[in-house]
């Protein structure tokens, strides 16, 4: 090969045979969210930047793809200034760069209400299903193009919305096969306990710095903690609080059924009786668990105060799923958005929703040998290609398989036959239909059963029937 | 509204009616293209520019949208540097672009066969259905982001595959109830006519050139040609050749069945006699004709030696398709590529491949009033929300309607009937149930019929029955 060809780091080309297996996926995700009422939209993969910019922290600002177009290169600037440019800096170009790729499905979808507010009736119950780009390192299970499955409501403040989600989750990773723990918390607890330690101001720079807890360790935690200006004082009461019952550090024994996590839950309900948004936040928690105890006491839900999550929106449930016997970050989560709109022009609009990671999902049902043998729809039926008159003759006869919604084929030049065999074998092709001239005068093919070797003569009627069977 | 919000120029948002129309024809194609064997592959919507580049000619390139990202901004440059950009160019960003948006399928696909040719069995077919970007103006029918459905088979030389193609395009205009016109010619038939009038060099000029007859008229032909250096005499000869039959300029009468063709293809032979590249090009587009003609004789072809397409890497048949009836450009196109995948360092693989236009299809099948009154499913019962106690029944009863494959849904809040039921009407959900105490106590529900405004009392199990049938 004298080229060298590659894609960019971080994405990726997906065969046959990973497409049905996203499309397993996909479809399992996309079916549960309809049976709870939830209906599609889709948004352009780009956006204005001052869409995007702003929403998802310092951080998230920097992994923004931008975009611009070669068009009008040079045009606005003075030939002087052009060779300027050049000269310092060959990589210049020439627009301002005004779109830039989604991040995400959260922030689209809150313009997107905002856009089409008169149009919806709310609350608006949504799903989307698309890709979102991130300039980020990739590593095992971090891709710099990933799809996200979110499912949102926006308009509706009931604490029914959280319970049902958790429901989703439930039961699509059911429906999967998938073993997970579910990770609940509140904002709300979160700046209580700001409150309490006597740093009120400072709920989202705790929240970012415990959300790292688990990659880089509480160590780390405590000096982000101290940079950001929280005295020792306030550090050493918040680690106190977060030792409550057995959660030490990130540490929660999984698995907890939700009355196990109600004595944590208790005893920090003890804690923040002072701070009145910390005692919503327990209050919120205990409903959500309370509710799904009564309606579906099988679900365990892990009450967790040092999850946190990084995205400055949230503010009342925070959830998170992990996958059991697997080492890969999150593979869904979300929560409780009291105001998204509002930077959109929208104020006073709650929401709630979760993002299911489908490229993290995939990884691990790999890894743990989880897809089903078939996932696939592929060709049922190859007719084997002798030449010109043949060719016809198989051809009249394809359309009436394909008539009848078998996927079938010819295989298109009259090759060897070793050849057009090994392609039914890589295509995992289950019958192939040879006729010469005999076939031909009989109105006939020879059709061979390609798992047992086993051949007979078959009408095309005849070989309809037993495909479809 | 505070802010102004609004999408990038170009780029559409599509709610759940449209989604559910948009699905509606991606299933049809997507149908249509495994029933002839093809399977699905996915590419990254980022290829590196060095895949992109020099593939669509210096008209494509300029449209091609390129991507940076922040990150590392301003990282390795001097501040005397970046100080100096910052005052007579503040739009600079610091990384050379080497990533840009996918403007086809077709390269990104070429691309694909080199990276995974050890993996692939050959001939491949695949398809493809995936959003393309084109920092072109936009218009009636030219988006920035649109979709193309394309289907190709690398890895054959057989004509079978043109002729396939050609059933493929028929099958899935006639399951979308829309009248097309199907143009054919053959790349060949123009590098003989080129030959002919003694341009040998300038095919690829005269491709381009009348490729925009339609849209700029013949005269800006001629001008075009002027200015790529052919003299007058080859132009008159050439737009005299294009008068055969009934061939005056673009006009090709259409409709005409291939026998009809046949006659125009028959005199243009004559023309052609002495060039063995034009002389191919004829046989290759009379092969279809008869193959079509014996096997499906109700598909109606124009041979037209005026259909160019722009593109620089066909060389045998092109092929493009109109809807009748309405002005919109062409809705489907493609052709043979001998070399595509040659610039990737994999010569001498022959391939053939259409692709159509999801979005111009939509806006056609819109103007015509072409979709189905029904083409998604929906939320088939809205369960009333009387307050907590009322909550917790129907929370029960909707998880045994879900487990039976029913989408249904519980108001999320206790709000007044009217908002609830106006919920139902806006969201054309067919069935609302509704229980106070009284329904409680007897273990049913109020069923009402929100076509008919009839209501009964059921119970879950009645319910279930009474929406599956």
């Amino acid at each position: 090969m004298g080229v060298n060809v590659s894609i960019p780091k971080g994405t990726r080309d997906f065969s046959p045979v990973e497409m049905s297996r996203r499309k397993y996926i996909f479809d399992t995700i996309e079916n549960i969210f309809r049976l709870y009422g939830y209906l599609p939209i889709e948004t352009p993969a780009m956006e204005n930047l001052s869409t995007l910019l702003g929403k998802y922290g310092e951080e998230g600002d920097k992994l923004i793809y931008q975009i611009r177009s070669n068009k009008n290169l040079r045009d606005h600037l003075s030939k002087e200034k052009a060779a300027i440019l050049d000269n310092i800096y060959p990589y210049w170009l020439p627009q301002k760069s005004e779109i830039g790729l989604r991040y995400d499905l959260t922030v689209p979808f809150a313009r997107f209400v905002v856009m089409h507010q008169n149009e919806l009736s709310f609350p608006f119950k949504r799903y989307q299903i698309q890709p979102v780009w991130r300039a980020d390192r990739p590593q095992k299970g971090r891709y710099r193009e990933f799809y996200q499955c979110d499912v949102d409501i926006i308009g509706s403040n009931s604490l029914i919305n959280e319970v049902e989600l958790i429901q989703i989750i439930v039961d699509i990773f059911q429906k999967l096969g998938l073993q997970i723990i579910i990770k609940l918390n509140n904002r709300k607890i979160l700046s209580g306990l700001a409150e309490i330690i006597g740093e009120p101001d400072k709920m989202m720079d705790i929240a970012i710095a415990i959300d790292k807890a688990e990659k880089m360790g509480w160590d780390e935690v405590k000096e982000e903690l101290k940079l950001k200006g929280l005295n020792e004082n306030s550090i050493s009461t918040l680690f106190d609080i977060f030792k409550i019952g057995d959660v030490t550090g990130r540490k929660v024994v999984p698995g907890e059924t939700a009355s196990e996590g109600k004595t944590i839950l208790e005893k920090l309900a003890g804690t923040l009786e002072k701070s009145s948004t910390g005692s919503l936040g327990i209050n919120e928690v205990s409903q959500i668990i309370n509710l799904l105890g009564e309606i579906q006491p099988d679900i365990k839900i892990d009450f967790d105060p040092t999850l946190a999550r990084g995205l400055d929106y949230y503010t009342g449930a925070i959830i998170e799923v992990k996958a059991k016997d697997v080492s890969m970050g999150s593979i869904c989560g979300g929560g409780r958005y009291d105001d998204l709109t509002g930077i959109f022009g929208l104020p006073h609009v709650s929401g709630v929703g979760v993002s299911f990671g489908a490229d993290r999902i995939y990884d691990v049902l790999d890894e743990l040998k989880l897809f089903p043998e078939k996932t696939g729809i592929s060709t049922q039926l190859l007719f084997v290609n002798f030449g010109k008159e043949e060719e016809k003759y198989a051809l009249l006869a394809l359309a009436k398989l394909r008539k009848a919604g078998i996927c079938a084929e010819l295989y298109p030049d009259g090759t060897r036959l070793k050849k057009q065999f090994a392609y039914a074998d890589a295509k995992k092709i289950p019958w192939v239909a040879i006729a010469g001239t005999t076939e031909m005068t009989e109105q006939c093919f020879k059709l061979r059963d390609m798992t047992s070797g086993e051949e007979k003569k078959a009408s095309v009627d005849e070989i309809i029937c037993m495909i479809k069977k």
